[in-house]
């Protein structure tokens, strides 16, 4: 049975990766996408989800409403940094129409509650941006998480320094108490964090292979992702190109072989200068039970070679199916034909 | 043909556990015991080091006198916290008698630079108190550290929160700047730190073991010991035992098998806040050539095994040959009998 994907996004150049890579992959179907905040607000994210699902060839994904700030805090705003890295407008500063569909009025933690509940084990819960949704589902329903079959998040840092200051990745540092709750909630967590996203780089000779197919989704993603690498240039140049951490996270999920990863009881520091890092925790070190595994490997080559292959392939299909899609009406019938379809049709 | 073995130690509870463990293991001759400071002063240490070689019956291991304190101080005191763990003696504050040789007049740095020189690959070095003697060899001759078959240190926490504070292991906190340089040497290191230190534990009912053996090593090792887990049993309950922080990284530099490593880049946070940590470094993050390996998983009911026949051999046999060096005369007599065998007879 084909496995369901929630993807919680926070869309973001990498999380509209993230949306590519799992349109393009055959082993999942992609039943939703959750909103939260982080790289932009929970508005400018779904109103990205909603218009690059679309863009991609897939307006049957439904988008819902997320939380839009911590709860230890009264809101949310983009720092200067943040938008310099995707575009205040999230997406690189390339231009696509808004989405012809709504928002799902269902909220968020609802459905995911929902979707933990009705397909349990076949279930795949992929959050890359802050982790307070989950931490709702969790102040709300306990059990419900833990029938989640797989969590698998982007965020946190163990064998490396963070990338918002030496110990706090950025996802983490949006709501620390989320992430410590859900490390300590007893559920199975898989955390892909900066250790092996910033082993996994783009630079624009693949960008260019995107930008040749000359479709509407090959010129987003290539110029999107652009703009990124040439962030990543700025802030990192030694790196030599963009780190993939939403793909990834994505990608290990659905294939955990991609990451080795080490078996640890985690938490977040909550108190003190080291507030935001993810770290073990020492009360429960010698607990023969691990609810997290930290990937601290990857084999970068096949992943790069998925990575490339599945969105090269749905850049190049929506050419066939929504190249036109620039215009609503057709986003629509698009959206009409895919939706008889179930799953969804894949590019792979 | 037998390895040679250094120890650095800053002799100490766990240190003095480290010299039992390597003097009962057949596969390594300890040929000498370098000073260094942390738990105690670097005096109290090369007098407790050769005090306690001398109370195990290996009267013969020269010890030298390494350097008091890091280049970036002017000098080294022991901290009260410390004192209180590991006694204001280094040695839980059991008496023991002085022994009835002297220091080496040669200093710890020439020693070790002679001893790579000499024997190269077959040179164990396992540094388990500040690494400022190692930071002087690195600094007089880079091409002799590399020239060590395998250094080991004790020191260092990655997936786990330091001792001293919540990032940073007391070794490394002496002297950052020398565990830096070392990481950032290009010579290979393993690191056993709290990762997996904290992992290994001894209670008072292995300790009632050495003490029913009715010797004075097994008496000594067995006071000394219960010392330091009362000490645990206040600073860390949680854990029910004491760590065996050095004997842990004897053993693995003996039997790496019984380590799980992670290879990785290394380094030590110099400047800001988090001072004193030990963390991957991102600039060399994506190098093929990895000069670590830090230890994520140790095979716990295999260490101690090893560690309970090895110490317990050890300490049943002295009651033979150095039963009554607690009488300096005899302990002599004790060491002209060893320095005729080549290598030093070994318990087990």
């Amino acid at each position: 049975m084909t496995k369901k994907l929630i993807l919680d996004l926070d869309t973001g150049i990498d999380d509209s990766l993230a949306i590519a890579y799992a349109l393009g992959s055959p082993e999942v179907e992609l039943i939703g996408i959750t909103g939260t905040y982080g790289n932009v607000t929970v508005d400018l994210g779904v109103r990205n989800s909603l218009a690059v699902t679309e863009l991609l060839g897939h307006p049957e994904v439904p988008v819902y409403p997320g939380l839009s700030h911590p709860t230890t805090r009264d809101g949310f705003a983009v720092s200067d940094s943040t938008a310099r890295i995707h575009g205040y407008n999230g997406i690189g500063e390339v231009e696509i129409p808004d989405a012809s569909r709504a928002l799902q009025s269902e909220s968020a933690v609802d459905f995911i509650i929902d979707a933990a509940n009705t397909y349990g084990d076949d279930l795949i819960y992929v959050p890359t941006g802050a982790l307070t949704n989950i931490a709702a589902v969790l102040a709300r329903d306990p059990q419900a998480v833990k029938r989640i079959g797989d969590i698998t998040i982007m965020g946190g840092a163990l064998t490396v320094p963070g990338n918002v200051n030496a110990w706090t990745e950025a996802n983490i540092s949006q709501d620390p108490e989320a992430a410590d709750a859900l490390f300590r909630s007893g559920a199975q967590v898989t955390m892909i964090g900066l250790d092996v996203t910033l082993q996994t780089l783009l630079t624009k000779r693949e960008t260019a292979k995107w930008r040749a197919l000359d479709t509407s989704a090959g010129r987003f993603l290539a110029d999107m992702t652009d703009y990124y690498i040439g962030a990543y240039g700025r802030i990192a140049p030694h790196l030599g190109g963009c780190g993939l951490h939403d793909p990834l996270a994505v990608a290990a999920a659905i294939d955990p072989s991609l990451a080795t990863t080490l078996p640890i009881n985690m938490m977040v520091d909550l108190e003190g200068p080291t507030r935001g890092r993810t770290i073990g925790d020492n009360t429960r070190l010698n607990d023969p039970v691990k609810t997290a595994r930290v990937a601290v490997g990857v084999d970068v080559p096949r992943f790069l070679d998925e990575f490339m292959r599945r969105i090269t392939a749905l850049a190049a299909g929506t050419a066939l199916v929504a190249g036109t899609s620039l215009s609503a009406g057709t986003a629509q019938s698009a959206a009409s034909a895919t939706a008889e379809a179930h799953p969804a049709p894949k590019a792979v």
